[in-house]
């Protein structure tokens, strides 16, 4: 992945990820994201629909756009796969990333995390 | 649709365009939108992959946040429609939104653009 794209991804810019829902229509949402190596990762609760979405059909499309310039976005297209994240490490990780602090109170600790690693198979950047 | 959410596709806030591609996976893109009634709409040129996935199948899902508190977002899937616009109104519209100007120069006049006009089935509101 090319420089100026890492940096989109290891910015603290707000991405959204689709997926395909059970009806074969697309879904998406907004979500905090990090590079690690070569991958891009998300966490999320095991219970969201997106999760659900991706143990069917792990393929997801990634757009992100700089927030102090949202005329440089990408999109990444690639294949999820679904890490157990017990210790919800890459909640607090993102949190710290995006915040600079762990994650707000509330989330009860039964409420499970997978770590979402996506690895990129093919990368569009757009400097409009 | 809540006024929530319709400040947040009138204002000057990029959003996330999901379509589905040939092979059925998910295709992504950021696009400037508006609302036009309660549809919401954006120009996309004709050659686009993004028109093709609607030609094909016409669901999408729109995500977009607020620039100034990316925790308030929405997810709205809906059905979109391809309207000829000769006179690339929606582009110039768009961008006065935007930029408060007319498009840049450069895109040749016989690059056809369409209105992509998107009829809301489901909106589901974030406020983090």
């Amino acid at each position: 992945m090319k420089d100026a794209v890492r940096q989109l991804v290891t910015g603290k810019n707000f991405a959204t990820v689709a997926t395909i829902g059970p009806d074969g229509g697309p879904q998406a949402s907004v979500v905090w994201i990090d590079l690690d190596g070569e991958e891009l990762v998300f966490s999320s609760l095991v219970k969201r629909q997106k999760v659900k979405n991706i143990e069917r059909d792990p393929r997801v499309a990634v757009t992100i756009f700089d927030h102090e310039n949202p005329y440089h976005s990408a999109e990444i297209r690639g294949t999820a796969e679904l890490v157990d994240d017990p210790n919800k490490e890459w909640s607090v990780r993102l949190s710290q990333k995006y915040l600079g602090e762990d994650p707000p109170e509330g989330e009860p600790e039964s409420d499970l995390r997978y770590a979402v690693r996506i690895t990129p198979e093919k990368v569009n950047e757009f400097c409009v």
